[in-house]
């Protein structure tokens, strides 16, 4: 059956599939210490103008964010998010696993407010018993967020400014990155992205390859982050397939032709809902899209497609999810058109 | 330049490769609720005769111990190693992450003296203040061991029997595990091995999967251990890469004959040295092999083969340990003649 | 200055500091293994109608909640508490320091609601997605609430009916126990309090002792909790200290009269303030009492006397708190008359 | 029956008592933030000789291991220790608990040799796979030790060093300090002891207070530590207990001339066991005081006078230790030589 259940899936791009063949049988030095994983951060490094970055390969998404985390919080300190942030809410509490608090701002839209954020902070600290609370340590967002929306390049000056303000850095989850910086309501050049926060990642799990998240630390690594990993469980044995899969995501921009591509499908996908009627959820402008329609039309269409339920809207009306990826071709999408 | 630095250098089995090229494009469930992750379950449950167990599957080896092991141990317990044991080596401290200690015992050629488990466990609860101490709360080992040796049916029943009278789950590391089955010297059959403890893992990373071990609990899982492996950062959005890896490894007994191959080379290579005069470190019946030689000569070698330093023996001479793996050919094994 | 700032600004009862000053030199075991900790116990046992109970003495607050909690939980599972719950906010994150989560729910003046929280846990267990979020364990209040305020038996029923339905532990934070038990709006009866619950404290260290609180587990505690105890560093050399003290505060019912005592000057100086016309911020039948007044005002009475600003109401106005205790005498409450 | 089974079997030395007595219902601020501790700080700083140390009072002496050891760690790092030492050992592995492991070394009669901490730190950074294992972030050593014996000045220095050369702070337990620095074999004078280390605590419990330890960072505390107190449950509320007991044990040089009586009596005590044709265990120049002896002759005794068997010697032979405090009297140790 026909699926727009999520980006992840299918394998991995074909060029991926292809390299994985042809260097099967090469050997390597394990654990991220072979050529294909410096030949991959220096192509990183260039796509994204950080000379003086750090690049490290994990594997996975809640992985990451909770090995990243935890690497930059000292034990008394917290991360803040929104209230529909990945951390908070998917990730099995896997950071407060690791000791740390997820402190809770509202969301709109699934982004952070920065004024909200700078309200919070400031009311935190003139609070005479903050010192009896966990201390906001960092700032967690994501891009595109769990909504499929985007930050413009002045939201995120802005909320980059308050963190700056307050010493704390600015971690950016991209496990979507690709169809975040591809999407024609975009205003953030690929190569000014970095320098708008202090860490982010690029997601290569939901952006064609077969999983693999490449953590860039725009003004170098914590000490130590190799062995943060190992201890996290998140060095891989055989690192050069994540410096292979990335090294071809790089590689002549395809990690960004393909998350275009995805883009471009999102955007037939939603004139097609549009057209029949439906209405949005939220206006998203990536691959995710969010659409309403009441339970028993949703349950109808169980049968045909395969699609997410995300929410309840009212006592008859849900908001389902449909995604596009690197993989969906156009008559997928077109498929729809007599499915809705 | 020829490798014997480890098993884990090359890329998959090409039966692994051909089927990941075949099904790259089909779409499934993620977490490991596809097809394939079925499939290979039911022939792991079969291979070792546990129907009633069950399995899932983690990405790497450190990933897998802390896992399981947190997911065994209440806060107040500790896991009980032999001092070689990878756990308390070389995880960076994954364990003790989670918060719990890694209570150490001698290794005898890198194993557990069951009688020696017996004496520490009735001594700890003979001392009139061991509610102060770290309660132990299971025990750790691995097969092969870290030096390449293996337990005898005796041996593992025994140190059994001594688990189950102190009510502590038997875990054993089996990232070698095929190494260790189709090892001559192993008197252990497949069907009987699960009995013997109460949790093992299947190691792919190190037996011609990309990575990947599959995790056994012969009598059932711990309760949400799904949640656990989410929580741990372990659980892999394209699951289905680890359910076809073991499913092609697990089908027409593919992981034992690799494994029996690389035994093979072994032994052959173990050969080669000791006919050129190299003395054993350590009588490995597997695919790690460890000679002792001066400084200089290992130094001389590092220029001609990868092969890695282990340990130092005496002033002058150091013990090095050379692993075949599922990828050696005859021919590379054959070639060490002329080098060492 | 005249202070009503908390009910821990004072040393202990003077029947404690009798107690201690006779049994000074007496030689005793460590650990709460003496004479004094055994009859604590027992007064207790009996005090609450729980023969069966097993009671320990903890040094504080914070450390018995993260202590408690931690011991009932697995690593896959958090705390649900309300918003204004003690262990959300001024613990500096002790609980999720441990590796858990708290779930919030919305307060009701600082109470949880039966039904929203059966409502939470309905739609937890109906969402497909839920292996992947915090799987709820336990559930957290305090008795009286942050807040002044109690819980009616009809409520406390309802709600740990949910608890049961979910097979979660029901934990009431008591460090004010006795000032609830004891107010006029209470209609639980001592003896049935604790069969309403899975797990309480008795807190010490608010209601006339130095410091102290005593966790009485009605159903029996988890296995090691006294490792558990000592791993958290929450057990003290000189136990009896804290045998003494409740063995003493449960003597003649000394904590409830005491606590009695408490109540009934919280409502001569609520009266006062109703009297100068104050509004109040909640209705507050204990010892903590909560009144809306200019911010100009606040700041001119913190002149006169000394009391805590409790949180903003509006632009102009804030709530301010005044606290009660075992130590409070009625000149100090009436001096309070020509002051406000 | 007389006792020399601890040196926390009594209550307070009298001026404690009394002190507790006059001050009790005195308001204070609560959390450390009273006049008491303020003095007691002070005096603390001036005996050692540190005008620009920080210091704090926690209430015990694992609390505040894990709780100074967790604050000068980051997540990767684990903190040396001899094999006797009291966190690896005794304490439910409070210190694993905070995601830390214990590195072990040898001990001699309970210390840590510098020359054996240089040469594992040196043979740990030339290995290869050092990132692959815990990195060593701090050394703990108790002055005394375990088994009563005390550092040299030179020892000390040499120990320093090492960790200076490394760049990782130096933690004494000074649990029993003063009964150390008043020791006749003991040549560090209290002024330069602080020198000689990073942070180190002056024990309260085993040295004339109910309780209390105060710790004091000699280069100033790591940020926030006051939280950290706070998420570890080590966070007094009534603070002032702990300041007017230090206040106190440091008005008049109380604490170090309880100290000098109890190595008085300890060293009574031995001359009696020597006299009676005992041999020591260990030869300690502190207040414990340890011989060896026949099982049945220790069961016998056990009858007579409280004392705690240490370990076995050999099959016949066990180890025993006698302990005085501050509230030992001289006829209590010479009641002794009727007994043993």
């Amino acid at each position: 059956m026909l699926s727009f259940e999520s980006d992840y899936t299918e394998g991995a791009h074909e060029m991926i599939i292809r390299r994985l063949v042809e260097t099967n049988l090469e050997q390597t030095p394990g654990y991220g210490l072979d050529h294909y994983c410096e030949s991959a951060k220096a192509k990183i490094k260039e796509a994204f103008g950080v000379p003086g970055a750090d690049v490290f390969f994990l594997i996975g998404g809640t992985q990451t964010n909770s090995t990243v985390i935890a690497s930059l919080l000292r034990e008394y300190q917290g991360v803040v998010a929104v209230g529909t942030g990945h951390i908070g809410v998917h990730e099995s509490g896997a950071v407060e696993y690791t000791g740390h608090k997820v402190l809770t701002l509202p969301d709109h839209g699934g982004k952070m407010d920065a004024g909200e954020l700078d309200a919070f902070l400031e009311a935190f600290y003139a609070d005479g018993t903050f010192e009896h609370m966990v201390i906001p340590g960092m700032v967690y967002i994501s891009f595109p967020t769990e909504l499929g929306t985007i930050y413009t390049k002045a939201e995120l000056e802005t909320l980059h400014g308050v963190c700056q303000k307050y010493s704390m850095p600015l971690f950016i989850d991209g496990a979507r990155l690709g169809y975040g910086l591809m999407s024609d309501s975009n205003d953030i050049d690929i190569r000014e992205f970095a320098s708008l926060c202090d860490v982010f990642y690029v997601g290569g799990t939901k952006v064609g390859a077969l999983f693999g998240e490449a953590v860039v630390f725009t003004h170098g690594a914590p000490a130590h982050f190799f062995t943060t990993i190992k201890q996290h469980g998140a060095l891989m044995a055989k690192g050069r397939m994540l410096g292979l899969q990335f090294d071809t995501l790089f590689t002549d921009g395809l990690y960004f032709r393909i998350a275009r591509h995805a883009d471009e499908m999102a955007s037939i996908l939603k004139g097609i809902f549009l057209e029949k009627g439906y209405e949005t959820f939220i206006d998203s402008p990536t691959n995710q899209q969010f659409f309403v329609m009441t339970r028993e039309r949703a349950s109808e269409l169980h049968g045909k497609v395969r699609f997410e339920d995300w929410c309840p809207v009212d006592e008859e009306r849900i908001a389902v999810r449909f995604v596009t990826s690197w993989a969906t071709t156009e008559d997928n999408v077109h498929a729809l058109r007599d499915i809705i």
